[in-house]
């Protein structure tokens, strides 16, 4: 699965041919697994492009020399001018700092370079900690005038590839051009700026954002025998950034959801309660698969419990448990029944975001935790390919959540 | 150091002039690091040379056509005449399989081609229980009259890649020309044999056993502050197999063994008991740096413990144990300290070639338990190279080692 998904269809962001081709390849595969009462539900999702030629030029003080600096525009960014943006380069470690620079960042070109910090054992963590720079960086730097951002890429790899993701763009603007940066070019422009601090970049984009587009969450299930009424739902999200192939982010989730749940069909286990897939639209462009599918009225049921693998494709260590102590406690109880694949360590906390709608609404969140240290090294990347994914960790994942899903399934929350 | 050790020496199969800079870089390491007494310990080792131009020729029936099959001779395997060994081919999938078939062995190039067993969770119980084809397949198909053998890789990885590894040669013989074949090629041999069961295969080995060359243990402590003659040893090998750069095995056990004790020098920490790293030589053809360091005397000093790291450089789990029950509790009280960075799995068993030797003598045996899920993808390889190695897993590895090493030379076993 995949292979299919990763090798024929590719990157697939929201709003694009590949989304739209993944969606109808989620649907023929929960068909064929025999899966029932299998549909599409559509979502309005974001359309936004990545334009070609996009480029930073690092521009050294006597103008004889460009160096390129390997970048990738981050998600919903605008385009910059036809010939791009050049200006000097502020680089900032903090929001804050950005902010205390008053007029100094006005026309300059803000450059947020604060390394993850290698000190979190996980790369989450890490990522969490550093990630304000991403997400709220260029908003921050808009509205203090700045003509535009670059970000360092949020990795531990020490490497020439670019980490794009989403931005919070400000509502009402400004917003300003804003890309990732890879760390070699984020070293090599930090470096040069301390050698001649009135170096410049000349900044091009060409991304666009189009209307609005009609996508969809793909949707199966096994109906309970006992309890139909009460579902447990798994997923993960089919769309991707759109660079790469999106095999750990998100391709690794869709296709362990769809087998953590054929597994008990082809084990010839009917569950008391209903376990429903549901592959996830738009996640990494705003979450509105996973809106709608919570805002949805499903008039007889109720979600007991909504699980999510987000976090790649590699070994599974446990889960986190998004809920209240007691219910935690209850799912650790069966922590021995993953032991034997070393998945058994439970914890609150951990549920990701296409599950956060269903955990508002009530339902129990429970996120996959593999092994963390590799997945930066690929996420949002030209990096994410399937050779990157280990077939024995991704299978160990999906049948650490068929365990748990089916022992929820029969006993509940 | 990894990158030294892979980059600059690379393969350094016992016997080598790489073994030997391996040894001296050993050395220039522990002195650049600041430990105490270092110094080498001399030991004698095999000398086995892969010849350049070993090949399997799978000859099809009409001779129209010679398919080339990726093989690496198994480490000691004699060579074939000069022109090689052409011969038909016998698929068996057990050692038992050769021995009920008799007659119909005599002159046939006898195939193992038993998979590793996927059910295993963990990739080391799957190579225990296929190794023996590897390890013993080739005496036992000697002594029933094959005139060569050829091994199915130790490994999950579906591909091109041929896995060599040691034999166990018979005593006085007879030994005969054996091969590791890669999976793929396994695979095409085992469809064309179902196709065609006279197809023929020309094995040439052209490998050679030179008399014992001088090696050594490389040797270097913190001086316990207290106890100074209690000793805790930890180590990993510095012989590797000749093909790729030894760096999941064992470049990462010898980097974090030297890393684990450099760790309490740069914290300032002087352990109440001695520390000792081992460098041990030839683990994998032969083991004689760890039978000669077991066996040299040591007045005044008793070996408590004997930590080992080689089962590559992933994510670590925890440390296996062993010991006696009450010995292995005690070590498992020390678990919480390794809980913040996933290690802290610490169960019976587990411990490595170059500290059995030393449990024989009444030492403690601790065995890092990484994740094994890609190890074997890798294993005698010329897969296993540096980039295969992601340098925060290698320093977990480190880090946790380093923790483990430290309570019990404060605390004792």
């Amino acid at each position: 699965m995949l292979r299919e998904l990763t090798g024929k269809i590719g990157a697939r962001v929201s709003g694009s041919p590949q989304a739209a081709a993944a969606v109808q390849w989620g649907k023929r595969t929960l068909e064929s697994k025999g899966f029932a009462n299998v549909h599409l539900e559509t979502v309005m999702v974001p359309h936004w492009v990545r334009g070609k030629g996009e480029r930073a030029m690092l521009i050294s003080p006597n103008k004889a020399r460009k160096v390129p600096l390997s970048i990738l525009a981050l998600g919903g960014s605008p385009a910059t001018p036809t010939g791009g943006i050049t200006a000097e380069v502020i680089e900032v470690h903090s929001l804050d700092e950005v902010k205390e620079l008053g007029e100094k960042v006005k026309g300059k070109i803000v450059f947020y370079n604060r390394p993850m910090n290698p000190t979190f054992p996980s790369t989450f963590d890490a990522y969490g900690d550093a990630g304000d720079q991403r997400f709220s960086g260029p908003a921050v730097a808009a509205k203090a005038g700045a003509s535009a951002v670059l970000v360092r890429s949020l990795t531990f790899a020490l490497d020439d590839v670019p980490h794009t993701g989403a931005t919070v763009l400000a509502k009402g603007g400004p917003n300003v051009p804003s890309a990732a940066v890879s760390t070699i070019g984020a070293n090599l422009l930090s470096e040069k700026l301390k050698q001649s601090p009135n170096i410049r970049v000349q900044l091009t984009l060409n991304c666009q954002t189009l209307p609005d587009v009609e996508s969809a969450n793909v949707v199966g299930e096994i109906v309970g025998s006992e309890l139909p009424g009460e579902v447990i739902v798994v997923g993960g999200h089919l769309d991707s950034w759109d660079v790469g192939q999106g095999a750990h982010d998100d391709g690794a989730g869709v296709v362990q959801s769809i087998e953590a749940v054929s597994l008990m069909k082809r084990l010839g286990l009917r569950p008391k309660r209903t376990v429903r897939v549901v592959l996830f639209m738009d996640e990494e462009n705003g979450g509105r698969g996973a809106a709608g599918y919570a805002a949805a009225p499903r008039p007889g049921e109720k979600c007991i419990a909504g699980m999510e693998s987000d976090s790649g494709g590699f070994a599974p260590r446990g889960f986190g448990v998004d809920g209240k102590p007691e219910v935690v406690n209850n799912i650790a109880r069966w922590a021995y029944l993953l032991e034997t694949i070393g998945a058994d360590k439970i914890a609150p906390g951990g549920a990701d975001a296409d599950v956060e709608p269903l955990i508002a609404k009530g339902a129990v969140g429970i996120g996959l935790i593999p092994e963390s240290q590799r997945y930066f090294d690929y996420h949002h990347s030209h990096s994410d390919t399937i050779d990157k994914v280990n077939p024995r960790e991704l299978e160990l994942g999906a049948i650490a959540m068929s365990i748990l899903l089916y022992v929820i399934a029969q006993e509940g929350v």
